[in-house]
């Protein structure tokens, strides 16, 4: 009996590796994300049971009931799929619920995904590292959690490396200000992706400057540096080339 | 016609995407890195064409031949698949060769992959992210680039985030000595892994103040921060687990 932590990607079913596609076909038990492509859901075989374990904002205890409820159906079902948006182990609290099977006794994997902090700038012609114009990538998010200290954003402000920023809408404004107060310039291209990858993919560029009057709703991805003008053409949404889509 | 600039991912044939695989058995010719595991290219058609672009040490002007070369399948072929380690956005030099099929006015699209950056650590349970162990993730690469300028390490030193340091075990005292200068802790853990997810991966486990010591060949994966030590198992090695591999 194995707890498969998969790394479901971006959005686009395409971006979901082989294994993970195997997986859900074999799985007994899928207990996923809410932000996920759906269509992604159909791979799994007819009998496999679905679990939505979605977190609603301000849901604060419930990361230990997916934990729980992992254990749970992990002691019980031989093949279980626990999938997460982009990769479990950025951002998707994976090492957490691989560290309360692990503490039960329950075999678990990991099988990583494509992470969102690379593929949405792709999707929106940006390369996250290019030569001679970012010599490293530095992702974080913009989420304040409770008893966590916060990114240090005038640190990050020195590092010459692109920054990404996820789930760091709803602060864009503030976080702009600390990046210009770290010593980079008000004239700094930006990126703010709304669903990236998805089809309702929207787009929009700007400065430091411009940051905070930007007008999108969660969920988003901010992309901070001279990558964001290196020029490569936005990708079209291409959900149908593939043939699990 | 159109270039595809596919992410094969670490190595492990099971972490291609859905999207890669298909392309491969689509693709009219493939133009392939040197680092990649040969068993992923068995997904490619019968009459599909094989360019091995691997590059040697000090081969300086092989990527301008690079970009030339897929100019000219671009311009001949339907569907050119260029097959590169990781993804092809984080240090695969990717977008200069989108840019080179741009300017020709070829076609081209990125399909993501699962970089090595992440789930090399993933390998060796290490998530690079944890809740109240690593508020994010820098990835930079310890290559010295002509013309570029180096990576301030004693900047990163003070970011807070994992650091995942790619092709820089040739320099691992210079960048532990300078990590130390700019402020982290002699005992910080470290992790240096070598063929990460292939079948002869090596992973030793140390701090800053060990690091130089560390006797391993490229290509190597470096992690420093306190995730090392977050005490997640390290995952077996189950290419065999692909139907693909």
């Amino acid at each position: 009996m194995t707890v498969y932590l998969v790394g479901a990607g971006p959005g686009d079913p395409g971006l979901l590796t082989v294994r993970g596609a195997e997986l859900l076909k074999a799985a007994d038990v899928v207990v996923h994300d809410r932000l996920l492509d759906m269509s992604m859901l159909k791979l799994k075989g007819n009998n496999a049971r679905l679990i939505d374990v979605g977190k609603k904002p301000g849901d604060a205890h419930s990361q230990e009931r997916i934990n729980d409820l992992l254990v749970e159906v992990g002691s019980t079902f031989p093949v279980v799929v626990r999938l997460k948006g982009g990769d479990p182990f950025v951002f998707g609290r994976g090492g957490e619920e691989a560290l309360a099977l692990q503490k039960a006794g329950i075999d678990w994997a990991v099988v990583p995904g494509v992470t969102s902090a690379v593929a949405v700038p792709a999707y929106a012609g940006i390369p996250v590292t290019h030569r001679a114009v970012a010599n490293g990538v530095t992702v974080v998010t913009g989420h304040r959690q409770k008893g966590v200290e916060d990114v240090d954003w005038r640190v990050l402000a020195q590092t010459g490396t692109t920054l990404v920023i996820l789930m760091g809408v709803s602060r864009r404004a503030e976080i702009a200000s600390e990046l210009m107060a770290g010593g980079l310039p008000s004239s700094t291209p930006v990126a703010a992706i709304r669903w990236g990858t998805h089809e309702a993919q929207v787009i929009c560029t700007t400065t430091l400057q411009g940051l905070g009057d930007v007008q999108l709703q969660p969920p988003c991805t901010i992309v901070v540096g001279e990558v964001v003008n290196v020029g490569l053409a936005q990708q079209r949404i291409t959900a149908e080339l593939s043939a699990t889509a």
